[in-house]
């Protein structure tokens, strides 16, 4: 998000019409609400995959946002803008209704129409739990950081550890538009663990599925908890590298045992990065969407 | 909406990953739940007025849709691009707030991604009444199909009388991206009467809010309540013309003198045009939208 979106959320909120602001979702009667915007050209190009990983990465980024807030993804609307140029409109069809049929959501409603591009913009609801809600907020003082990493075993190949995708996005944006990127990366193709996710999200005190990159959420978070973060594991791709959908944590120190074991049992690590302290933590380090 | 977009939802239909499509709105737990795209170049030219015309006719179509199914608007997710040569960043989302505000809506979450043009997608929450969700369906052979028409004490000008949509539209798109258009007519500035329509509502068996013109929403209703319909009214513009935003009700024939007297009550008259007969109804003419 550059400056002048984020401009604008400020004035919005400024505004007194905004509610729940500041996560993924927001949670409405029984059900997590969230919307996000997946356009071509901006979130991704055509010319990177086959119409199959677009729409299954639109829907997984979408759905992740409603695992990390610990609710079972159930209804979508979709927005859609079919490009007077693109040819595929039953195919595509077909192929949003099979990615909702396999991720188990029905699509309730939305809009189409012409547009210059393809693009998407899709608004989740997922049911809630009858355990909590997970949000961004509610880390203390003494609590731990940490990020899930999935085993080699689980990923299409060994570039899948968290944190290459800053290679994947670097290139793939050096060869916009001209040629195909590694289908088998995360980036191309992230994996939704659900069944996983929503059993760490009782453990955890606080939840986010990283897709702007960690250095770009923890100001987000520092300013949400008023509380500063010490990174005590040296820096490197894990903490900057974008859309890795895995879900960054906040629990209290004396779980940390039992969320690496839990995490295992998936075959996952839960990777501790930092601690919650006193202060404000910042880091200017510039968005990768342009 | 053109033959393509037609065909990529009856596709999508075919796929079983839908649920409830075919009114503007569905009904998930408590709410009625909504989307609409409101494009740049679309359904609006920048020039056509003010941001805050602008802003306003985007809530009011979306607010009209949760009116028509007989929910009361609660909550809003707002995707919107930015274009970059927009300068106005603070002023739009100031409006914004206001005219959230303004109809007691919370702005709860949504997208904000820069863009070549200043496209908005709302989705809306509207609560649902004690009395029943009013749907396109449960017409039964025999009823009365009427739409509302406002007395012109209530409107701008004497121009807002039903049907006077086609010329102001016709207008616009000749003159288009070089003039504002009459801001003084409902095209431009259409306005809701939810105090109305929540009372009524609670006569007509069935309802919709009147977007594409009835030529265009006839055939679906037929289709939807497997009936045709036997107009009665000499045809004219009340037929053709679209982005009225009043309701379309179908009322059982016994109805028809409460109908009119509580529309008279509320300063507005239902007028009668169609009656529900054994058959299909078919019409074709074109939609105004590119």
């Amino acid at each position: 998000m550059q400056d002048r979106e984020k401009a604008f959320i400020r004035a919005l909120v400024r505004s007194n019409a905004t509610f729940g602001i500041g996560d993924d979702g927001v949670e409405i009667s029984n059900f997590v609400v969230a919307n996000d915007a997946f356009f071509e050209d901006v979130h991704f190009k055509r010319a990177w995959g086959s119409l199959e990983s677009i729409v299954e990465k639109c829907f997984v980024v979408n759905l992740s946002d409603i695992y990390a807030m610990n609710a079972i993804p159930r209804f979508c609307l979709l927005m859609l803008t079919l490009p007077t140029d693109f040819k595929e409109v039953g195919k595509l069809a077909k192929i949003i209704g099979n990615c909702a049929l396999k991720h188990k959501v029905k699509i309730i409603g939305g809009d189409t129409i012409a547009g210059d591009k393809l693009h998407f913009s899709l608004t989740f609801l997922g049911q809630r739990q009858k355990s909590r809600i997970l949000t961004r907020q509610s880390i203390k003082k003494g609590d731990i950081l940490g990020y899930m990493n999935p085993s080699s075993v689980l990923t299409h190949t060994k570039t899948q550890a968290f944190g290459k995708n800053t290679k994947i996005l670097k290139t793939a944006l050096r060869f916009h538009q001209h040629r195909k990127i590694q289908s088998n990366t995360r980036f191309a193709k992230p994996i939704l663990y659900p069944k996983m996710l929503l059993e760490l999200n009782s453990i955890a005190r606080a939840g986010m599925d990283i897709s702007d990159g960690i250095f770009m959420e923890l100001p987000r978070l520092s300013h949400l908890n008023r509380l500063g973060f010490k990174v005590f594991k040296p820096k490197g791709d894990w903490l900057y590298a974008p859309e890795e959908y895995q879900m960054l944590y906040a629990i209290p120190k004396n779980k940390l045992k039992k969320m690496q074991n839990f995490a295992k049992k998936h075959r996952h690590s839960f990777v501790p990065f930092a601690k919650a302290v006193r202060g404000k933590y910042r880091e200017s380090k510039k968005n990768w969407h342009t």
